[in-house]
Parts: structure tokens; C-alpha cells; sequence
């Protein structure tokens, strides 16, 4: 393994959700707005098999990137599963990613209900039930050496990954919009706030990307 | 005018200053660290009538750059008299800027209490009792016409100048810290959140320059 990479699109006035979020609406009142630079673009697209061109340009490059050095990904049960949704407790259900989550890697969801592996698609889910540790140290047991363990949120799950010491490098999508409101990162640190350095920032009209090494 | 720019440091987790300031610390616990971009500038060090040297690098272009464009500040009463100090009922208190404040032109404070202007070397600070609205017109009206105004701060001031849509351009120096907990930006917004435009983004090893149009 390479390193461990959280990384998280975030409003200009620290929100990665919006408030209020439904099932129809997993991101919150507004908070669709945090991923409009990623949406549009060609390797999002690819991912999510959606038919037909997507942008290429300075997202792209950054996107594109990213997602070719994860080897395996860490999420939180609300990620997976969208929310305080129907699915929580459904030891069938898929989650709210579909049949073919665009993912194609293995993902470990941090929940506190066990459940055997599911696979969809070149994705496997596996439930880990003795938190996000167990889980990074599972991810990082399947990941070639040349790959990164990407922790993808959510705000939680991001947290106590930053606050048990176990990120190498912070990534942020600072999207130029005000929420207002919803779930904050960084928030559930407590006194565990980590030291930050500045390794790279990139941009373009959509987003800010800022890249930080966690020590 | 040329235009209205708010303008200020904050940290990564949104704080432009840390919890509990006191006047030995006006910042708050660790505030510090969000100027030390700034601090060690050679145009900084000028403006504080500091001898000697001072780093000339990327920060001090930008911080150079938006100096040279400032004709007049507006700040809050907070940030003139460095908190709830002893001075903010005597007329005759000079505030925590010393004898040769750092502004070297005409700054409004926004305040609830009447007083003379003050005259301090170089710097004229002018006490404005009906609101931040009339602060940015009296800047407006004494700015040459290639100057801009600047709103330093505090969080309130800023706010409540986006909120009644004075600012043209909204410019964050985001620090690699994360401060848990002080005074937030944004939170004094409510329902009037304006909408934002990324126009530049400028980085060192210290800090990320983000610049917005705001709309």
C-alpha cells in the first residue's frame, strides 16, 4: 500500500452535506451543488457507465488521477447506504448505489450491523463491525503496493480516521458555494486535531482542490 | 471605487480566530497561526514599521498586491479596540493599533459608540454609528477611483456586508490549521447567503489564496 487518502467535496463554508437529507436527496438541501465538478466529468461518467463523452480538463486530470491510485475504498454506513434510509437493517439490501456501484474495487463499510460480503458488479462490500481501523486494516491488506486506501466519507467516518492518526494525506474539493447549514466535517475530532502541511493546490472554475499531508 | 473586497485569514476548519481571546491574545488560542503566512512579509513588515528583511515569495505578491489596491478600510469595533477590552467606552483610548497603526489611510469602524475620529500617524480611524452599510459608503466616497475598499474583519463585519450585498469579491488566505473551535465566518449569514464565483486560486507553502466574485 501506498498511503491512506481521505478525501471529501466540501462547501466554502465547511459542509460536505447540505441539511435536512432524504432518500431522494442523500446530500442534503443544496448539497448536490458540492458535486457539480465532478459529475460532468469523463472518468465520472466511465465509472458510472453513463453513455457518451463527459468533460476532460483540469477536474479531470485531478479525478482521474485520484481514482486510478485507489486499490480500496473505506465508507461509512450511511454512505453505503444513503442515509438513515429502509436499507439500513436489510441484510439484502444493495445500498442506494445500484447494480453496478462505480466503485469496481473493494469497499469496506464501517457499520455496527454484520453482514455477509456483497458483491455487485466488479464491486465487493465488505461490513466491518469493529470500527474504522479494523476497517483501513483490512483495505490496506488487499491493496497492491503501488495503491492508496481511499477513506471516502462520510463526515464520521472522515473524522475518526483523521482523529485515530490513520490518514497520510487530506484532499478537499472546496466547491464556491454557501450551504448554510448540514453536516460539517472535522467537527467529531474533539482534542485529536491533527497537524496539517500544505502539499498541493490545483484549480479550475468549478473547484478548488486542496491537497494536504497529515502528520 | 473600483470595488468592495472582504478579505481575511481562516482556517481550514473555518475559524478566524480561537476560542476564548483575551487581550494578551485578541486571536484567540492558536489564532496566531493563522497570520503567520503573513507576518514574516516584507510589505508587512514595512506596514509595521518592523527593520529589517521580511520574505518575498508568492504571499508577499499577493499581499503586496492587495495593499497597494486598498484606498480605505472598514472594520468592526471588535477588531479596532481588540475585544472586549477596557477601551471600547473611552473616547480617549487609542485601540490595540499603537501609535502608528499599520494602515497608513482612512479606516471606518463600525460601532455602537460615537466618538471623534482619531488620528494616528498616518492612519485616520473614523467611528461610524449606523451600521456597516454606512461604513462601506463613507470608504466608497473618500476611495480614489482605482482603489478598492476593503472589509478586514471581523467575522460579523464581513458577514454582515455579504449579507447586504456590498462585497464584490470575497478573498480567503486558508491557513493548514485546524483550530476546533472560535469565531466561525458564514455563521452570521442566515437565509442572505450569496452566491460565489471562483476567480483565482494562489498557493504557497503556508497558505491557499482563494479568491471569489461574489454575485
Amino acid at each position: 500500500m501506498d498511503k491512506v487518502v481521505a478525501e471529501i467535496s466540501i462547501s466554502l463554508d465547511g459542509y460536505v452535506a447540505g441539511p435536512s437529507p432524504t432518500l431522494e436527496e442523500p446530500l442534503g438541501k443544496g448539497g448536490e451543488q458540492l458535486h457539480e465538478w465532478v459529475v460532468r466529468l469523463k472518468t465520472f461518467k466511465e465509472l458510472h457507465g453513463i453513455e457518451g463523452g463527459g468533460d476532460v480538463d483540469a477536474d479531470e486530470e485531478v479525478f482521474a488521477e485520484y481514482v486510478h491510485a485507489q486499490g480500496a475504498v473505506v465508507m461509512g454506513r450511511k454512505m453505503f447506504s444513503g442515509g438513515e434510509g429502509p436499507w439500513e437493517n436489510d441484510p439484502k439490501a444493495s445500498g442506494w448505489w445500484g447494480d453496478e456501484p462505480p466503485f469496481h474495487k473493494p469497499v469496506f463499510v464501517v457499520t455496527h450491523h454484520e453482514r455477509e460480503p456483497l458483491v455487485l458488479g466488479e464491486t465487493t462490500f465488505t461490513f466491518v463491525t469493529d470500527g474504522v481501523e479494523a476497517a483501513v486494516e483490512q483495505a490496506r491488506a488487499v491493496v497492491p503496493a503501488d495503491r492508496n486506501v481511499l477513506v471516502a466519507g462520510g463526515a464520521d467516518t472522515i473524522d475518526q480516521a483523521l482523529a485515530a492518526g490513520l490518514v497520510d494525506e487530506l484532499q478537499l474539493h472546496v466547491a464556491p458555494v454557501l450551504l448554510g447549514g448540514g453536516t460539517r466535517l472535522f467537527e467529531g475530532l474533539g482534542a485529536q486535531r491533527p497537524r496539517l502541511e500544505l502539499a498541493a493546490v490545483r484549480e479550475s472554475p468549478y473547484v478548488s482542490h486542496l491537497r494536504y499531508r497529515v502528520g
